[in-house]
């Protein structure tokens, strides 16, 4: 194994849950206007829409959100209330990192056998703010902040570090984005789930049918699985 | 010379003119509630308090008119008008590219003989879309989307790419961001002024004063002034 990259959100640190809380809020705030059903069904479909336009991140969330209490409210949302749903957005970008257990450990470990890399989905600023925070940043000889995970773009960064698919493991939470579109270019993945996966990061059973990668219960199995496939090779 | 790099907006392509474009229409959309030059002041304010939590971009750019916005009107502005907002601020994420004179030439000849890289700050998803939009990506062997251009960040670049400072040359309209961080590092830096300069990016004379950079009129006489001095070298 020549390089070892890692997911980020949810998979060092967690994140999801600071999105469902900003969304709960949310909820409350628009409460007297919609029901939250409504909302969440509506918050989803402005999020996925604006994907192509606004990319990921805390700053397309903020404006899904605000784009999403218009729609629903017919334009009646006050600017006042804007406000509100824009300071709730805003801690998406500095709340504190909780790094997720095992992982200071593991990477304690790993760094000094193998080259690190942090391999992120993401708003730049952002996801740089949240490895700075993490105090993780010295473990990683490489960071990757991409706007998407797909075969292309893992070709390209192998391209780019010169590194063969076979000498390439990601680590991640993400079915769709850290494991199949891996697996698909013929590199190896292990997939560590996470408590929670928004939904758009889910992927039907049957497209994982056939496909060879292992799912590990917690980070802190990687040690020991790595020291075997490499007595292996 | 190892490594050519240019900066992105306003070098390559027009970009400031579209931000003031946008600007001028948030001045016509809050009228009726506020002159002109307190708009401006209060969203340039709001706009670089901003900068340390949003970055820079498109979508910070939106979010801090919708901020303004909210603020000048003490929260009185109502839904329907920040929806306005949004779908001008929108347009900063697919307007046509606006290549300028001369630089499709430029970069065919010099892509034959340079590694060239594309060295931009701003927002990742914003930025990648600018560069596959403008037609020119082809040119550039590297594509570097940064969150902030500092001494740190070139520093940073030159060693992932193994490049020593007196083999880089960086090429870009802005003296904060293009020019004088390279040339404190070591490296060479060429200023191509553009029509517009955003107030944020401008610096003082007595920063220039004993710095050893080149200004030059056009990305055309470029091809001209590499060849002397690569003579030179």
């Amino acid at each position: 194994m020549k390089l070892i990259a890692f997911d980020a959100d949810d998979t060092l640190w967690a994140n999801e849950p600071n999105y469902i809380n900003v969304k709960l809020t949310l909820c409350e705030l628009l409460s007297h206007y919609v029901d939250e059903e409504t909302l969440a069904r509506q918050f989803y479909d402005s999020q996925i829409r604006n994907l192509t336009v606004f990319g990921y991140g805390a700053k397309s969330f903020m404006l899904s959100m605000i784009e999403t209490a218009i729609e629903l409210t017919n334009g009646a949302i006050t600017g006042a209330e804007i406000q509100q749903i824009i300071d709730v957005g805003r801690k998406l970008l500095d709340f504190p990192i909780d790094v997720l257990d095992g992982v200071n450990e593991v990477l304690e470990i790993l760094s000094k056998q193998f080259d690190l890399m942090v391999l992120t989905k993401g708003d730049l600023f952002d996801q740089e703010s949240k490895i700075a925070r993490s105090g993780l940043g010295h473990y990683f000889k490489y960071v990757e902040i991409v706007s998407e995970k797909n075969e292309q773009t893992y070709q390209r960064i192998l391209q780019k570090y010169q590194v063969q698919p076979a000498d390439f493991l990601m680590i991640g939470n993400s079915l769709k984005s850290d494991v199949l579109p891996v697996v698909h270019i013929g590199g190896r993945a292990i997939h560590i789930p996470y408590e929670t996966t928004w939904a758009h990061e889910m992927v039907a059973d049957e497209q994982l049918s056939g496909k060879l990668f292992t799912t590990l219960g917690s980070v802190r199995e990687l040690v020991a699985f790595l020291e075997n496939i490499t007595e292996l090779m």
